[in-house]
């Protein structure tokens, strides 16, 4: 048994849950006390205000900006309500498709069966299982659709506040920005960590001392979480990018208007889905990552000797990592807030960046002393049939490298779409010759930034699978989201930043608060890229823990690639990914063509649009990005959905493990290059734009052949990074905590296909 | 045993490679009775045509095509022997490796060794084995090298007389082109298959009754014929896309003067590009894809009942499929040389498709009569340490779907490139919207492209690999080359079309003689597809087969995903082909790049080169495109070479083996949609330029901005679809045929590093 006693870690866990929440209600106090409204009072003492403002006292821009923000909240609102309708809709046939299947496994049995892992005890009846794994991934869902909806409140909720302090400077702008982002972050982590902690404590009443049961009850959690993000990520992602290349196909290309003005009818559109798209999808996949890692966590756990010797804070090992996690998350949150001060545009970013390092650092001491206090200094793991003896300080090592493999991910993904560095600037360059070149650059980039976070994971791998088998995977994966707290916040900043920038040109505010906001804006763009590369690291760990774990849970001993029933799994697997993007770029390109045609339409028959004595009509592009979101989210949603349960059912569970590691090795390599290429196009258009370097202003100034080019990968990188890339990390993870699910069933029932030829 | 004797077998293999190579003979003495000189009379009779004429007297015009034509040869020649200058250099390095790390196994002993597989007989020291193996290699770089340049010296031979025939119609150029496309798939396959045969006599010799020997060594000549390909996909894909990317951006897009421009000074770099890259790369590819199946089909069917019993009938089986390949071939050719004739642009594409069908039927009935009359009716198979018990028809199944996957593939890919169907035509469409919405739909169309021809090789794979274990893949892979003439001839049309309408360009010739070139051209682009799809297909299927070989012969039993060794190994091999890509796409821009500017220079600083009053410095240009292709074929070469060596060396068999798998997953979907993708962008905007149907009117005429936005897809899709897609499967094949030549080394001393860890 280790130090911690099982009284201790009932009090630690819930407590540092509800520090988390409280820490985030601060945040958003503060934040609050900026008052988006008439008056041009903001609550703060104008003694702090050192250099002289800028239109602070623009009684007129403060109300614009809070109509804006108004229009913003109420479409990105509506939005989400209608697009819940529909998953309500997907979650009541799923949970009965969920509860019928593994019903059926032993006939609706209402009888114990004997255990499948603690030998000689008796568990509860599959019909059980199967009622609470169905009540268990109802919870997640609603835990994800809340993750996301909070996101999104706050992050309309900040960015007409953002924009108004940066009359006052651009440290006061970012602390509103960051801050805002916290309190995604720690309420999201907070909120995720506490509902899967009391489901397990009321679950706990009926499965009493079978621990195996209640376990894998709990792996339904993790689905609902990751099958909501599945929508969320992809609804949102065509929501946001048909609005955005719509906008800047006839805004910038074609009228040669900038970005946000608010003559583009498509610009509110533009706005609202950045935060369904960037921010509520991301909350929700994020949320669904680290929901999936704890369930594939605990249920490796229940099947190993803390399961079977009923050791009860060990079992908490995961739920007590996170717990720690958001402690030291909120210490790394006061070295943005309070310890320093952005006095330069260019301390942002490596103001963001000391975030990442700091959480990393310090979270590495709270590894330490939670793998010696809480666990047992030796103990078993389940490996596939055989029991592996692990110490301490093995699991020590898994959850840590898998935390560093994050930060060398996230240092990778910086390195490739910042344009501090040479590779965006080479694409910038490569601008000169148009926008062929500018894509053959891009793209090439973007395949070139796969190798060293594919070998980050791949040691990341072996290391945890060295020492503790697939435990030790699930641990890595907790350990690279342990940090999500910090991770969402700087990821969360990023599309404040943008909308913030986004009123302040609709609101007419001066050149200067602009170039504030663009500056917060490019800084965003590298924390969304590394915020993507942490959520596709992860899903990568996560998918793999929770494939060991189907493949324990099925039954099977080896996933031998020799055989032809894994291998035409394992290729077809590898295509899924192909298909995935292939229906949502043509989704975003089809809507965005729509979006095209209305925003030509309204720039050709509304007297006065260009002039700017009339105003366009912007509901109708929020009608046809809400349409269009909502009729293409279907298919790919329902591919990811239905290939396990046909595979499975059809093909059998070897076939499906093979499709799950196909998908797993290829979706990694298309997400990864997909959000960098993006990212690197997205920072090369706003170097030439910027001209911050003597290289820059040879290739700008904006509207220059260059500065086109520019715009154009910029345009094509939008479905990549924001619609395909970071929806195909759901769809591993997704396929993956599904097959776990409904392991018994196919295990019991599968490869119908197969059986009958 | 089956009813075929051993000394009819003896006569029909050399007999059929001789048909084979008369056949070419006969097709290219056809093509020179076309005359490139001043001479306008043309040897054929004047009574043959019957339409009015265009310019066939036009003696000038004739003197120029044959100046053209030979500074395209002479281009072409030179950079050959260039590249070959560096390739014999590599040559004689890798094979010194061979023979060290094959040598090395035993310790250079020079004893006999007990057999491996048939067990109690007496096999030939494992330095005979090296010796022999790399006796080996060099053959089989040799053939490819030498396929290769004849494959170009025939191309570079009929551009001029195709352009000169178009005069006559469309019809005599078609034939013209097929022709010469057929010389070169005739002796490309019959030498192969005749090099291949001696070589066996030969080291027979030797061997005596060792087959296991003979067989290992002779996996040698597959490796020798894939890096020779290798550096000939790579370096003439560089070569060809630097020249064409930098001649259109100049030339087509800022100056506005149509493609193959004589002004242009990079237009003579495009032409010689397309003969060594196009013609001499795929030449060389194709070989080793046929090479390398038959190498493996040989190695295992050694190391089973045929083998061990000694049926040379049966041990000959996949010889003797190429040999009925050669005929139906041949009967195919006449279909669209003599049987039919072209009287209609329209009829191009289905002629060529005919000769698809035609081939595979006929073929279907050529493998069901050497399957019952070469092959014992019931026999056992080596299937990972066990004999599998299979029957005759059971091969002629697994021979028989990879041939009808061969032409799923094709047709699939046909239907995504040609400018025929919606999917082109919705690219095309996108262009309406500009340059990057026709990016988008053109990358989702690759990604869908994938899907057919992946479940086409899965149910191959799975049908072929459950009735005959590895051997069934083998053959499944030479199924799908067993038309490889047909093929090759198809395929080797396009570049042929497409230098014919540039010499036309070039010298000068008039409107509708061009129209009639490009006609030819936009039929060779579906077929250059539909020719890379057919070498990604059987490249899959042929390093599956190689991947089972190299298991065999490593003494692996299982190659388990669940192990983390084998899993980071898939991880790893799965990103292998986006290094591979970035590294192969970054070159062609930089190349491009100094292409450009060369251009530009030219054209700023030679007075009246627009005007037509200079010539322009094409020597520089090809300069550039040859410096650049052979210093950038070293590090995408290197990686491929060294990445099996580094991985059996220090990680050991099962690493190893999960980079092979993992590749091959990731790389056929990458190869497929990059080759598709770049496809289509070319004839989206063959379709606008053509304007043959009231849609494309409104997307037309040249210089339209949907033009412009075609063109910068077009552009992008250069280096896709002719230097880092089909240079992937290269990288497939030869990973796995290397790690088989060296499996014997690592299986004794590799694993170093784990080892020692």
């Amino acid at each position: 048994m280790g130090m911690l006693s099982e009284g201790l870690t009932q009090v630690l866990i819930p407590a540092s849950a509800l520090v988390g929440i409280v820490f985030a209600l601060l945040q958003w106090y503060l934040v609050s006390k900026v008052k988006v409204s008439g008056d041009s009072s903001n609550g703060l003492s104008d003694k702090l205000i050192e250099e002289e403002e800028d239109g602070v006292n623009n009684r007129e821009a403060s109300i614009k900006c809070a109509e804006i923000q108004h229009a913003i909240s109420v479409g990105a609102t509506s939005f989400l309500f209608t697009q819940y309708k529909y998953l309500s809709v997907f979650m009541c046939v799923f949970a009965a498709i969920i509860f019928l299947f593994l019903g059926s496994v032993k006939g609706f049995s209402t009888k114990s069966e004997p255990c499948t892992y603690n030998k000689g005890s008796l568990c509860k009846p599959a019909l059980a299982n199967a009622a609470f794994s169905t009540l268990a991934f109802l919870l997640g869902a609603l835990t994800s659709v809340l993750s996301g909806f909070l996101g999104m409140k706050i992050a309309t909720y900040a960015n007409a506040r953002t924009t108004l302090e940066a009359r006052k400077g651009v440290g006061k702008a970012f602390v509103t920005a960051f801050r805002s982002g916290a309190v995604m972050g720690f309420l999201l982590s907070a909120n995720g960590l506490l509902v899967l902690y009391i489901t397990i404590i009321l679950f706990k009443l009926y499965y009493g001392d079978d621990w195996e049961g209640l376990y894998e009850s709990i792996t339904g959690y993790g689905l609902g979480g990751s099958s909501m993000a599945l929508f969320g990520r992809v609804g949102g992602g065509i929501y946001t990018k048909a609005a955005d290349v719509g906008a800047d196909l006839v805004g910038k290309v074609e009228r040669n208007i900038p970005e946000d003005d608010p003559r583009n009818p498509a610009v509110i559109a533009d706005n609202v889905g950045d935060n369904v798209g960037d921010i509520a999808g991301m909350g929700s996949d994020l949320f669904g990552s680290y929901a999936e890692s704890s369930c594939a966590a605990l249920f490796v756990a229940s099947i190993s000797s803390f399961g079977i010797s009923h050791d009860y804070t060990a079992m908490s090992f995961p739920l007590i990592i996170s717990s720690v996690g958001i402690v030291v998350c909120l210490v790394t949150t006061l070295f943005a807030t309070d310890l320093f001060e952005i006095k330069d545009v260019s301390e942002i970013e490596p103001s963001l960046k000391r975030q990442l390092v700091v959480s990393t650092i310090l979270m590495t001491v709270g590894i330490a002393m939670v793998s010696f206090f809480a666990l047992p200094s030796e103990f078993t793991l389940f490996n596939f049939g055989t029991e592996k003896a692990v110490k301490n300080w093995h699991l020590f090592f898994c959850v840590s490298i898998g935390l560093w493999a994050g930060l060398v991910i996230g240092y990778t993904t910086e390195y490739y779409t910042s344009n501090a560095y040479s590779p965006v600037q080479d694409v910038a360059d490569s601008c000169r010759t148009g926008a062929a070149t500018n894509v053959i650059f891009g793209l090439a980039l973007g395949y070139k930034s796969v190798i060293i976070p594919i070998f980050a994971i791949a040691i990341a791998i072996y290391v945890s699978f060295s020492l503790a088998a697939m435990y030790g995977i699930a641990v890595a994966a907790l350990g690279m989201l342990s940090t999500i707290a910090t991770g969402l916040a700087i990821d969360a900043y990023g599309p404040i930043s943008d909308n913030a920038g986004g009123i302040a040109e609709m609101a007419g505010m001066s050149h200067k608060i602009r170039e504030r906001t663009d500056a917060l804006d490019a800084a965003g763009n590298t924390t969304a890229a590394i915020g993507k590369g942490f959520a596709i690291g992860s899903a990568a760990l996560v998918s793999l823990a929770l494939f060991g774990a189907f493949v324990s849970r099925a039954g099977i001993k080896t996933v031998d690639v020799l055989t032809p029933k894994v291998f035409i799994g394992l290729i077809v697997g590898a295509m899924l990914p192909y298909w995935f993007s292939a229906m949502t770029m043509k989704s975003v390109g089809s809507a965005a063509l729509k979006m095209v045609e209305e925003v030509r339409r309204q720039f050709n028959t509304i007297p006065g649009l260009m002039e700017g004595r009339a105003k366009p009509d912007y509901a109708n592009c929020v009608k046809i990005s809400t349409d269009a979101s909502l009729r293409e989210m279907i298919p790919p949603g329902a591919l990811v959905m239905l290939t396990p349960l046909i595979a499975g059912t059809l093909f059998g569970v070897e076939t499906l493990a093979g499709v799950l590691a196909g998908s797993l090795v290829s979706g990694v390599q298309v997400a990864i290059s997909a959000s960098n290429t993006g990212g690197a196009w997205d920072n090369a258009k706003k170097y030439i734009e910027a001209g911050a370097s003597e290289h820059a202003k040879t290739l700008g100034p904006k509207g220059s052949d260059a500065h086109k080019a520019a715009v154009i990968g910029d345009t094509i990188g939008d479905p990549l990074k924001d619609t395909s890339g970071p929806s195909l990390n759901i769809l591993i993870k997704l396929m993956a905590v599904e097959s776990l699910v409904f392991a018994p069933f196919f295990a019991a029932h599968g490869g119908l296909l197969f059986k009958y030829l």
